[in-house]
């Protein structure tokens, strides 16, 4: 009776309240100043996820997250998972109990019993980011830490001729934030589509994993592109330097989603199961 | 060159960090405690609008809102109108410093110059709130301020045939909460109409006026009616009887939107003109 049960969990969150997934400077590869400084006291929801389960499960849990999402980054498929020997809560009982101790910016949106090869780091085979920028004169009131608001006109054909240059296996040195503790910086972009309804434009991008602020980092630099500071073909250059300082600017956090993660059970593809963004 | 002129504004705003439009205890109407209890130090939309007018026209200004919004009630067109002096500056450059004077959740959408015969509350002839419903098991985690969220699956069919007992010219005292400080309850309401793309349900309202809570009383008593709590007909009776205890339940301000408000030059309906919701 004191076998475990390894449960894999489905999360949403809004990211605007938190001090992301978990304090980064708690990030074994990271020697650096705490990157989103000043946020002393406030939760991560890794803590809020970890307290609730605790509760539900009552003995100590270690929660293991499959993306370290940034303050202000927002989910709609995180994955995470634990280990318990409560092998007696249905799985959805269990999620109802769960979601009743967690605030309103938090879910759980499902939980599944899973063999102990899964692992939420580990398996994770693809990964998809929505980022959200709300193109318009107008101030989105309602959400303001929803999207990212950007007042001029973008050249939407430029950037998605830019955006070609970004899919594939590549080195993506040039898109990573310094102190990501990557030995290789090379990833897969399987697909980076741009889409257009006004004011909303959406940046969808797929891949293998991503390195620390990748998505962010592509964001802003193709809205640069979008404003003709670059061209597409600058974009190529760029990537090729393997070199953060000749890339763009860091799109902020509040429009980045985490949309979902995929897994397969028992594979362990370690160079590219990274967790950052 | 000490003439005035009157300009009327146009503006969206998310309510969940103010203490509505105004502070109701002020209300010169109302004379019991503060309905939303508990909020001293959280500023109010009316007074961060003044401050920022008066930081760009240069001297004090008395900024008259035609809606009086709970706390944690948004809109999407609230109008106000203020008089000044300083003439020279085109309206277009006036939206543009006092937005730029504003929070990321407050945003003059329109400002334009109007005849003095124009009031924001007294020249009022309808309006039009919103209310969002997000109907779904899951909880809304990007907007939980935005949205009221109804775990239960709703009869929308009853819901509709309910809410034509409360469209028509009619003494709506039963939905008004008490303090409303009206001398007359009698208001027409143009249009209620329920639409559903799940997980959404929105009640759209459109009338020559408001009572204090009306809309949200509504509501609450509609979406008893969904869960067959009342029948229709019992709308008909609780219309009937004008009086608030035999309605149902207030939803929460947190769904509550007003769209917007339409005025007539010149035209003062004084018993229609009044501010509430």
């Amino acid at each position: 009776m004191s076998q475990t049960q390894r449960y894999k969990l489905t999360i949403a969150y809004r990211g605007t309240a938190y001090h992301g997934w978990q304090k980064q400077f708690a990030n074994e590869f990271y020697k650096g100043p705490p990157p989103t400084g000043g946020l002393e006291g406030i939760p991560t929801i890794q803590e809020l996820l970890t307290i609730a389960i605790r509760g539900v499960v009552n003995h100590p849990i270690n929660l293991v997250g499959s993306s370290r999402t940034d303050a202000g980054v927002h989910a709609k498929g995180q994955v995470a998972h634990f280990d318990t020997h409560m092998t007696q809560i249905p799985p959805f009982g269990m999620q109802r109990a769960i979601n009743a101790r967690l605030p309103d910016d938090i879910d759980v949106r499902s939980i599944e019993p899973v063999p102990d090869t899964f692992d939420a780091i580990l398996s994770t085979v693809s990964k998809r980011y929505h980022y959200l920028i709300w193109n318009d004169f107008r101030k989105p009131v309602h959400s303001p830490d929803l999207a990212w608001h950007w007042f001029h006109k973008l050249d939407i054909p430029a950037m998605q001729a830019a955006a070609l240059h970004l899919t594939g296996t590549h080195d993506f040195a040039s898109f990573a934030k310094a102190g990501h503790g990557r030995e290789s910086t090379v990833r897969t972009v399987y697909s980076l589509d741009i889409s257009h309804r006004s004011p909303r434009i959406v940046f969808g991008i797929e891949g293998s994993g991503f390195l620390w602020n990748m998505v962010r980092i592509i964001v802003g630099t193709l809205v640069q592109v979008g404003m003709g500071r670059y061209t597409p073909d600058d974009i190529r250059h760029m990537r090729e330097q393997h070199d953060r300082n000749a890339a763009g600017n860091t799109a902020p956090a509040h429009g980045l989603y985490l949309q979902w993660i995929r897994h397969e059970l028992g594979v362990a593809n370690a160079p590219f199961a990274d967790t950052n963004e």
